[in-house]
């Protein structure tokens, strides 16, 4: 389901023969909720049609996976209402996705779900390149295929991975998970770097966010130019911020809006 | 002084000229510190050097009051470094500013200052007929004058005013005031319609927010156009959000990134 923008019903197509492609007669069954290409203003159908379509699938047990088929905007709007109706039958299952999506992993994180994590969805597919990505979600949904995750995970701390701006607009709200000792990694694409600065700054002085163990960035991407220049690097900016509010800063992380962007289960490789 | 960008030293001398003009010989006195001519990357000098002039000015009681030169972007930067450095003499005067500055009057406001308010700035002299503008401001500085106020501030309700953007980035820190009670004006410029309801999502979902009285909406300008169109208007989805969180929705506010910006003093006329 897409919980924010639509996709075309060829990003469906499109998916659909790479899974056959990777798995052939093994390959999953993979259903598009026909909410994903509703049009409602900016959202793929209204709120209503977007929360029936989550619960249709996180509470139906016979689905093994919930995989967010896009980001832009909406995620935000379903969080309040969808909580209270989920069933037994939505925790046992994987969720992937990133962006806008953020949202939704957050608020099932601090619900106590296992299964959720960061990565590629099947809109990536319009990436040049980005049969790469969505065959690297598969391998995950389907496998946990090992090098589909980012390669710090492996080394078994908990973990988390979010866009900055979402989690800028998670904090202070009842749906902030708890990422007390987490490794937390963040991407941006499309903000101004002063917006970066700004949104780091919020995220650093936040007490829930200072427990993290550390903060690994990932790209930042299609950064628009500013006049004047920002004068610092997105590095620069998350090492500053890191440095000013006792976060350790633990170096790159191999996330982003683009076709390399790894797997970041939430809670770590224990979790899933 | 200049929390974030810089300004031209030709807004100083505009900006005596019209308290010249207006007063004569009684003009107040207006001192332009040398760093809000400052250029350093994004900022009118570093942290360092704001956070010097801030505290020259605001902790000198010969000084009445300290007018936040311009917004841009860089006030969030210096309040963890500033709230320890404040004397008693900062708490006697006058804080007036927008936008940006808006971090720093949040942090203040939750410091107990009284005296501070949302309303033009020296910069407003770049705008088209700007000049209506700072004469709003000096009349509120100087006379405190009944007629430069936001038109529901002399009900007597307990009032605040924010940037929507500068709000949501105060959710969740250490500097967040405590807004209980008051009547919440808002106002926005230059953003896409789905993060004016992305941030007023946060904002409606936080907690202490939710204790104000209601929220007014101010102007939300020059918001660009999106593909596809959001399909509501700014007051639509204010409407939305304090329906649905049950906020009292109090109507329009005449507050805005113009030229027709009234004053909202922070507590209302009790405070000042």
């Amino acid at each position: 389901m897409a919980p924010g923008s639509r996709i075309d019903t060829k990003v469906a197509d499109r998916v659909k023969e790479i899974a056959t492609g990777l798995y052939g007669d093994q390959a999953p069954e993979i259903t598009f909720h026909p909410q994903c290409f509703l049009l409602s203003g900016h959202f793929a159908g209204d709120d209503a049609a977007r929360t029936k379509a989550f619960l249709e699938i996180a509470n139906d047990e016979s689905f093994q996976a919930l995989w967010f088929a896009r980001g832009g905007y909406g995620a935000c709007r379903l969080v309040e209402s969808l909580i209270p109706e989920l069933t037994d039958g939505a925790r046992g299952k994987l969720y992937l996705g990133y962006s806008d999506a953020g949202s939704l992993l957050a608020a099932l994180y601090k619900e106590g779900y296992a299964g959720l994590a960061h990565g590629p969805m099947p809109a990536d597919i319009t990436r040049e390149g980005g049969k790469a990505a969505v065959e690297r979600g598969l391998a995950y949904l389907v496998d946990r295929a090992p090098d589909a995750l980012e390669a710090s995970v492996p080394a078994g701390a908990r973990t988390a991975a979010f866009n900055i701006k979402i989690l800028g607009h998670l904090l202070g709200t009842p749906f902030q998970p708890d990422l007390t000792g987490h490794v937390l990694m963040l991407e941006e694409v499309s903000e101004y770097m002063y917006a970066i600065d700004r949104t780091l700054c919020q995220i650093t002085s936040n007490p829930g966010i200072k427990k993290v163990a550390g903060i690994r960035l990932g790209r930042c991407s299609a950064i628009p130019d500013n006049e004047p220049d920002f004068g610092q690097t997105e590095e620069e900016v998350a090492r500053y911020w890191c440095a000013r509010s006792g976060i350790p800063y633990l170096g790159r992380a191999d996330i982003g809006h683009d076709i390399d962007n790894k797997v970041v289960p939430f809670g770590g490789l224990g979790s899933v």
